[in-house]
């Protein structure tokens, strides 16, 4: 049974609450702590998208294409399709020799309103570029080269890349190697779907997504050559937090204001994945109800200020996120989003 | 406790669930369907707009202001804020002799994505007649006109309105006192919070909510002026059900195809009420972490689908809201938000 770990307070009343199940593991596989079920499968949709770029780093892409920090945090980001993030992927694509017209990730208005609101004003539309994935498909579009050639070889490469969504593409083999890899669970028996940019997703237990992550923080377990390519991601990230989210973003603020000790990932569906190199621990939380903004994060928010050392200010700066004040359309104090008792406890009782 | 009442599915697997509780009760109190705790107080937010609009037409605040179809819909909805709402709540002040500068609802982008992009490309930003709730806001504004007096009779009605959503405003009085006569709940004892448009919403358990929508689909319980009251709002919605919700709208489109036989209304926080005074019941809904699109409105799809005669084409139009596609954003079929067996068996069975 999953517990309750967050709840929507409305004046003196718990209007609403959410359920969810959360998994901290070191890179041996201990587990630091367990809340809910963290064996059966669920789909970590972009909450690995940083573990689906290590590709990008092993094989010799980054290297050839000399990509830079931007470039590297947005091929783990899902973006909020400003014009910076726009920029970075067009970016990547000129490198590579191809243009966005080779992305499979589909269009949708920017995650940003306020973002979109401007884009509308000047009469904008969107394109893939403006996709919150389009980073992570430029870095696929980059793997291609490094398995196919480079844009000076003379192969067409449009060609080639066309189809790297598909789980039998070599792009996607690769990425899908990693993902095993690095986690350690088959995924010739895990749960197939399709994920919102149509690539493969995997069913992956939270104990192995953690464990994944506690190997992406500490290089532990993993083989030289993806223990440099995590390094070189978590480092890159860290250097350009914006391009991993954006505006108003959590795991934009978080790794802004907490640097290389942290690195912190959503995705869809209630997702979050972690890696906390110091403590030498991973991080893996599914809500129940596949709620995000309001609940995920609220439940990493509470793990990174309980497990992480931090000073006073940053305790009081993680706070903000984990204990976050409602207000109305009048700017008039309604109620609370809140973290349980039982979560903080267990959280306490472990760190 | 809850039971699961919507699954999301992705591909062949189960992603997220969603759990929540049901009661479907007549006019005498009797449980038709009960799911769930039914009787712990929750906040049904905008779910009771239409018991809240009661005393509108039960004093002669609609009749002296020959309020239309139109307006007395608008009072009852949560709309999208576009131009026919905007044009409709303005309509309703003008004739009460104020302007929307009396409006304490907040202001907010319109809720439909497509019109907030239209307002921000024309250059335009929202006022309080874009809330949401602009309507129910002029309503209120035109019961104030009821209990103080006219705008010909020379009084500063401004003066009189101001406070309005305050609790003991005679306005908000009397909206509290049709809300605990309709739905027998004796709000004195109930959790008290702020809605977002900053009026008092009480914590009511789903008994007497449903309870409260059986009698205003049947006018049975209630006193005569309200029971005509009723009558009059189930009837200006059916007419006018653009004006409940607007373009795409749940509400707006189930009760284009039913018209009278149902009027059902979402409230935030994963509230749904209805009637279907064919059947003399009242419906209410509360999902537990607070989800309305893709959850309490799939339950209520299901409940209409199931306890309402409906013909087959009927059936099949209720069947694209209980059982809903996902695409992702390249228009691929990834997986479906479906109502549990749990709970078709449990309408099934009372059907």
């Amino acid at each position: 049974m999953n517990p309750v770990l967050v709840e929507a307070w409305r004046g003196d009343a718990v209007e609403s609450e959410h359920l969810g199940s959360l998994a901290v593991i070191d890179a041996d596989g201990a587990v630091a702590i367990a809340l809910g079920d963290i064996d059966r499968p669920v789909f970590p949709r972009s909450a690995v998208k940083a573990l689906q770029a290590l590709p990008l780093v092993e094989s010799d892409a980054a290297d050839r294409l000399h990509l830079t920090d931007d470039e590297l945090a947005l091929a783990c980001a899902s973006h909020n399709g400003e014009a910076p993030h726009v920029r970075t992927a067009q970016g990547m694509l000129a490198k590579a020799g191809v243009d966005a017209g080779v992305l499979e990730c589909g269009t949708h208005w920017p995650y940003l309103e306020s973002w979109t609101r401007e884009m509308a004003a000047r009469g904008e539309k969107p394109t893939p570029l403006n996709n919150n994935c389009s980073g992570k498909h430029a870095g696929f579009v980059c793997v291609a080269c490094a398995l196919m050639g480079w844009k000076d070889s003379g192969i067409d490469l449009r060609q080639y890349v066309k189809g790297y969504v598909k789980p039998d593409h070599p792009v996607m083999r690769e990425v899908s190697e990693a993902l095993h890899s690095s986690t350690g669970f088959d995924l010739s028996r895990a749960p197939r779907g399709t994920d919102g940019c149509s690539i493969p997703t995997y069913g992956i237990p939270l104990r192995h997504l953690a464990l994944g992550f506690a190997r992406f923080g500490t290089g532990a377990g993993l083989r030289a050559g993806q223990a440099r390519a995590a390094r070189r991601l978590r480092q890159a990230v860290a250097k350009s937090p914006f391009m991993v989210g954006g505006t108003d973003r959590f795991d934009t603020l978080v790794m802004q204001r907490l640097g290389e000790r942290v690195f912190c990932k959503v995705g869809a569906e209630g997702m979050y994945c972690a890696a906390l190199p110091q403590r030498g621990l991973g991080v893996a939380i599914k809500m129940r109800d596949g709620n995000n903004s309001r609940a995920a994060e609220i439940v990493m928010a509470t793990v990174i200020e309980a497990l992480l050392p931090l000073d006073a200010e940053e305790a009081e700066f993680m706070r903000d996120f984990s204990d976050v004040t409602l207000k109305n359309w009048n700017g008039i104090e309604v109620g609370a989003l809140r973290a349980t008792p039982a979560l903080r406890r267990a959280l306490t009782l472990r760190a």
